[in-house]
């Protein structure tokens, strides 16, 4: 961090980390400006990709819809999310986002704290109930 | 709340506040999800209005631009923010945002803690050196 800390984050100082499920775009990072509380990143998920069921041990979260449409699931309640909705994630419940649709799914993942270095996020998909819920359906 | 609780906000869903700068549609709050760390609210800010120049003595926040363009200080600091673009700003840092632009600008407050019964926003408007900086561009 400089002296000066850094206030925004505009398009050419977006930071790119590439994903299965899709580029993210790391706007707010405690390694980006001053951030304690705060992260934020842009996924950009093309169709037929998704992130499969899993939880952050300590971390709050806001999926919130920018473009195109997310099949989302908190715990095992399944929605449809438009540009301008969301979801809302305590620390520990099991979620995943899936793009089965046409076109690519653009939304925010605002995560608290914003230090990324704490318990990572535990990968649930291959267990019960979680590896059955979409075809159950 | 009821005993489960709510896990998505649609647009059906969201709360609508009038205030001068435009309306703020609520998508997480306390009385509306389970968020502790997280709170979330969309701003439509018409042509020639403005959030004067304030700060938040206990609250992290994020401005994320969904749309048209926003004028945002942070402290003496000035860029004009496009759709996709931040500004990051820690708890009792002085920032305003305005719309002197043609068409309205819709952006995301993100704010942490989620709890606003904390202390209020400090108006700094009146004061220098903040009510002569946009004079002295």
């Amino acid at each position: 961090m400089s002296e000066t800390p850094r206030r925004f984050v505009t398009k050419d100082e977006v930071r790119i980390q590439e994903l299965p499920w899709g580029p993210h775009h790391w706007l707010c990072r405690p390694d980006m400006v001053d951030a304690k509380d705060l992260a934020l990143v842009r996924v950009h998920m093309p169709p037929g990709t998704g992130h499969a069921f899993h939880a952050h041990p300590t971390m709050e979260e806001i999926i919130y819809v920018v473009e195109g449409k997310a099949e989302q699931w908190v715990d095992r309640e399944r929605r449809e999310l438009e540009p301008g909705e969301i979801a809302h994630i305590p620390p520990n419940v099991v979620h995943a986002s899936y793009n089965p649709f046409d076109t690519t799914l653009v939304f925010l993942a605002i995560l608290s704290p914003a230090d990324l270095g704490g318990p990572p996020p535990v990968d649930v998909s291959g267990e019960e109930p979680w590896c059955s819920l979409r075809e159950a359906e």
